[in-house]
C-alpha cells in the first residue's frame, strides 16, 4: 500500500469499528495478534488480543457510548505505521467506571500510532488521550 | 527537506529546546509565528506567539521541572508537519499548578503534531498528553 492507501486504510478501520460499531469488520482489518503497546486507562493496556478478544474490547469500550464518533484531525503515514490525532464525541449513555449515565455529550482528544505489518494489517497500537478532560466533564454539576 | 531531515528538525528542536532548555536555540527552528492550535491544559492554548512569548512559554513551561526529558518513540512526517509521540520524565522541583514541589519523578505521555512551514521552520502544533496520569502521581500519598 502506498502511504495515501495506508492512511486510508486505518481511517477505514476507525470509521467502521471505533465509529460505526461495525465489530466483525475487525476481520477486514486486523492480524491475528494485536498488541496493545502503551495505551494509559486502557483495561488492556499491554496485552496482545486475538480477534475475538479484540471484538471483545471493542463491544466493552463502546457499551457506554453507542453514538460515540472519531474525527481525524491529523493523519500520517510512515513506512510501517499510520499516525492520527482525533477528536472524539459521544453521549454518556451508560455507566462508566462507576460514573453513571449523564446523558451528556463528552468531548475528548488524542493520538494513535497504528502499526502495520508486511500484509498490511494493522497489528498494533500506541495511544494517548486526554482522560483528564474526560474526567472534568463528568465531574461537573 | 526530506522527510528524513524533517523527522530530525523537529527532534532537534524537542531536545535542544524542551528537553535542553536551550531557549534561545528557537531562533533556529522556528517561524515568526507560532499557532498552538490545541494543547488541552496549556496556558497559551489557541494563541498565535512571537518569538519572545515562545520563548516565554518554553521557562515557565520548564521552571517546575529544569530536569525534564522527552524520549520520542514515534516519528512520522507529512508533507508539511510530523508527528511524534513520546514519552516524558522530570523531577518535580517546584509549584505546578498549586501542588508544590514533591522532588517526585513525574512520567507522562503525549503526541504532538508540528507544522512545518515552506521555509522549513515549525508554525505550530496540535498536541495531547496524557494529563490525568500526571495528577494521580501528584496525588498519591
Amino acid at each position: 500500500m502506498s502511504p495515501a492507501q495506508r492512511i486510508d486504510f486505518v481511517a477505514g478501520f476507525v470509521g467502521d469499528v471505533w465509529t460505526g460499531g461495525r465489530v466483525e469488520a475487525c476481520d477486514e482489518y486486523l492480524a491475528a495478534h494485536y498488541t496493545i503497546h502503551h495505551d494509559p486507562g486502557d483495561p488492556w493496556d499491554g496485552q496482545v488480543l486475538d480477534a475475538a478478544a479484540f471484538k471483545e474490547r471493542v463491544r466493552q469500550s463502546r457499551a457506554p457510548f453507542p453514538d460515540q464518533s472519531f474525527d481525524i484531525r491529523h493523519a500520517l503515514a510512515g513506512p510501517d505505521s499510520v499516525a492520527i490525532g482525533w477528536f472524539w464525541s459521544a453521549t454518556h449513555a451508560g455507566d462508566l467506571d462507576g460514573f453513571p449515565a449523564t446523558g451528556r455529550v463528552l468531548r475528548m482528544s488524542g493520538a494513535t500510532v497504528y502499526s502495520i505489518d508486511t500484509g498490511n494489517r494493522i497489528c498494533g497500537h500506541w495511544q494517548v488521550a486526554d482522560r483528564l478532560g474526560i474526567f472534568q466533564q463528568l465531574q461537573r454539576r
